[in-house]
């Protein structure tokens, strides 16, 4: 049985559903930021999160800051690119806009290669855009929240190797990092920019950052200071080295207690990296299928552009998420309504992630779709539809 | 009987020991961050920010933000000064010297006044200053926790409306809110940047800021656009205000967790505001007369500059930190070395706030007295003195 209260089951895009463990772990008792014990279970998670990536290089450098999965993409924004330096953003939703806005907060010059809703660009699309000027950087969204979509990373990474080496590949995963396959050092990534609230498995609060040495050297070699001090990589990074080298530091105080329970989930997830995807992409074909039966459309056009830790799915004409969301919570399931500006009101969202797919004994996806069966019937027959 | 694992009691300025109900209230179970129950909390724990600073004109706004203390610097460096405009640092320690880079990060031009380790510069010396060149801002450090010292930030305050009324103040209230009188309204303060991890009792993860409604008119009548995306005052403000008025919004994902343990928190000590400061008061005059008998000298020099949530004490000629620190912790008890650049290896930080101060059933300030008392004596002894 579980030790936390009786509650409806969140079934969103993140944040998610706890392990027990994880919970326990952050309710720790007051700790110095500096002491040996905290000092060692930092260090430590910093570790698990290259373990998380799949990287061995110690070129690479994992960065975990007090703050949410957004302060990625000013760690990003402010360091990696400078004043008037071009950057392309593959866009296939409302955090490509986002993640636009921020680059320019900091002087970037953005263009957008925006795909059709529900798809994204082809490798031919980005090839013709990067030959079009030099990029600093490039930036995909692994997985949309809004959409559900799933970028081509590898394949974007490779391309960009071929025909623009020195552009540094960023990925937004805050929806991706944990159920998507990642391997960082082998893609050649630059960055990842990702949160601890979702398929991480751990609560908010916490923005989690690996970079490659190509992207250090990057920040280091700045014409120009970075462009924030909270989010400055030159601040951080000696940080970062000593906490993983098991000595105390202090630039800003770490938030002690979700380092622990940051450090429980990687420790959980890292015990066996691609048998979490399997089962993450094992439950989603599952969940899509059961969409598929009961007629519903999903957002993600095409098999190869859909997220295995989310599904954003078309209700039937007629229907919007206030005629369903209310029948699935009280069935005791929570999922969330449409984000994307343009179509906010046709679609829902159901986040397949964390231990609600890795320990089938919680039986929190059957339950979620036989909810989401009764809930459409209902409010197709309360609408006469 | 606490709830907590049996533990070594943590008195450095921050963080700090907790209250159980605290601990309890951030375990709770994964929750969305646009539900109505958690859309009601966070409203209610901006109104109790509010209620913490003495706060009652609508025209204020608080902001409770992921991240740690420092992230407040950012959002008055990117937001409330412009690239070229002049900001003075009234400068008691290390936080001065660091808030000083945060504003030049975003294009400040700052002028530090120094005061002499341990003291503050007089309201006629910061006078003397303001009439050199017309200041944006004015900062000054409530509290440094590398020295312990108090500033008067009802005098400056007073100073800066008769001699440079446009001029904003802005207090670093991270060591001292929730230990130290601050009446926002009445003392006509702009901005206080504050952390959720010192006197406020809660575990480290959110940066407080409250900001008047003069700040606010800055960061909205800007020229030039906002020098941060995360730390941006137009990004957050609606999101603030929205949850204020029970309706949800999303700029970036809230530390759900850490908000709870917050409206814990805040509700406890707004249950008495003017009893919390006496009895911090109370305690600290206690702490500091027992370390005058003990011989030790504090390092801020005058009663007058002298923190109440903290003492910093100059240890023996021949004695350093790790002299005395490992007969503490022996003891069960937790202090802090020193930080100050200048003299880190002569003196020793102990934190006097929350719990170990209003709850005195705790007997942690007893404990520590004693505790300091016999490590002082054996180190004494160690080294022949």
């Amino acid at each position: 049985m579980s030790a936390q209260a009786p509650h409806n089951t969140l079934l969103i895009p993140g944040p998610i559903e706890f392990d027990d463990a994880v919970l326990q772990s952050m309710s720790h008792y007051a700790e110095s930021h500096v002491a040996p014990g905290f000092v060692k279970v930092f260090g430590e998670t910093l570790t698990l999160v290259r373990k998380l990536f799949q990287s061995t290089n110690p070129a690479a450098q994992p960065f975990i800051i007090s703050g949410s999965g957004t302060l990625g993409w000013d760690l990003v924004s402010a360091n990696l690119i400078e004043r008037g330096e071009n950057a392309l953003v593959l866009n296939t939703g409302y955090f490509g806009d986002s993640f636009g806005q921020c680059l320019e907060t900091y002087g970037a010059n953005v263009t957008h290669l925006k795909a059709p809703i529900g798809d994204r660009s082809s490798i031919e699309e980005v090839e013709q855009a990067l030959k079009e000027k030099p990029y600093k950087l490039i930036t995909l969204t692994h997985v949309d929240t809004s959409t559900g979509v799933l970028s081509d990373v590898k394949g974007v990474a490779q391309l960009v190797r071929r025909v623009s080496p020195d552009t540094l590949v960023i990925v937004d995963g805050v929806c991706s990092v944990g159920s998507e396959e990642i391997a960082f050092d082998e893609w050649d990534l630059d960055a990842v920019v990702t949160a601890s609230q979702k398929a991480i498995g751990c609560p908010p609060g916490l923005s989690i950052v690996m970079t490659s040495g190509r992207a250090i050297q990057a920040a280091q070699s700045r014409k120009t200071p970075p462009g924030a001090y909270y989010a400055s990589i030159a601040n951080w990074l000696p940080i970062m080295q000593n906490y993983e080298n098991n000595k105390p530091s202090y630039f800003a105080t770490p938030p002690t207690q979700l380092v622990h329970a940051l450090h429980t989930t990687l420790r959980q997830i890292t015990a066996d990296v691609p048998g979490r995807f399997a089962a993450h992409t094992e439950v989603s074909d599952k969940v899509k299928a059961a969409a598929a039966e009961l007629g519903l459309k999903q957002l993600a056009s095409r098999p190869e552009c859909q997220a295995h830790g989310m599904t954003a799915m078309y209700l039937p004409e007629g229907l919007s998420p206030p005629d369903v969301l209310p029948g699935l919570l009280k069935r005791g399931v929570i999922f969330a309504a449409g984000l994307h500006k343009e179509i906010a009101t046709k679609y829902i969202r159901f986040g397949h992630m964390g231990v609600s797919v890795t320990d089938p004994k919680r039986g929190d996806v059957d339950k979620a779709l036989a909810a989401l069966k009764e809930a459409l019937a209902e409010a197709k027959q309360a609408k006469g539809l």
